[in-house]
């Protein structure tokens, strides 16, 4: 995972390639915890962090931030008390590209 | 809603009195483009708000936890590109409080 989260999100654009199934299982294992969904028909990666409360939580959500705007990639964050929800997935695809799994490490490393 | 979002949360308890279906219906008029939604049997007032970026997205998220961290009052936030969900209601009783249109009134103060 630490190597995966060094690497830098490339250049995406309509009709990039989505991961494909023999990838995202040899990426899965690299990210405890993180889930494979699937929402409106779209493959996204989602992770619930846990807090002490909501100024912890709110915290965390701005590193991610801070993290998706260095990358120009972003996630949703659901944020509450004690607890944040991070969901990537590739907008211009409507898929899981290789920078989903690449921001998905780079979350880890903000624990 | 400019009277409503002055007020402050009152001490809330398990077992506090929730909304009844007439204040609701006196109290929504006054919180535009709010809706009443209804998640896992409890109901929420929930708003998106739209941004041009991630950056001012995360900005109003940041005031959002800021004016809740004041009134220890909670809601969950939703932060994507572009867009920011805001849904409150009160954990300790499972439903509407007038906390929550307290909450919703501040929120649409911080636009």
């Amino acid at each position: 995972m630490a190597q995966l989260s060094k690497k830098k999100c490339e250049a995406c654009h309509v009709g990039a390639s989505r991961v494909s199934e023999e990838e995202i299982s040899q990426l899965m294992p690299l990210l405890p915890e993180w889930k494979i969904i699937e929402s409106n028909g779209i493959k996204k990666l989602k992770k619930s962090y846990n807090f002490k409360d909501f100024k912890e939580a709110l915290e965390f959500t701005n590193k991610v931030g801070a993290v998706s705007e260095e990358e120009n990639h972003h996630p949703s964050i659901l944020t509450e008390w004690g607890s944040v929800t991070v969901t990537w997935w590739t907008h211009k695809i409507k898929a899981l590209h290789i920078n989903d799994f690449i921001m998905a490490a780079k979350t880890e490393m903000l624990v």
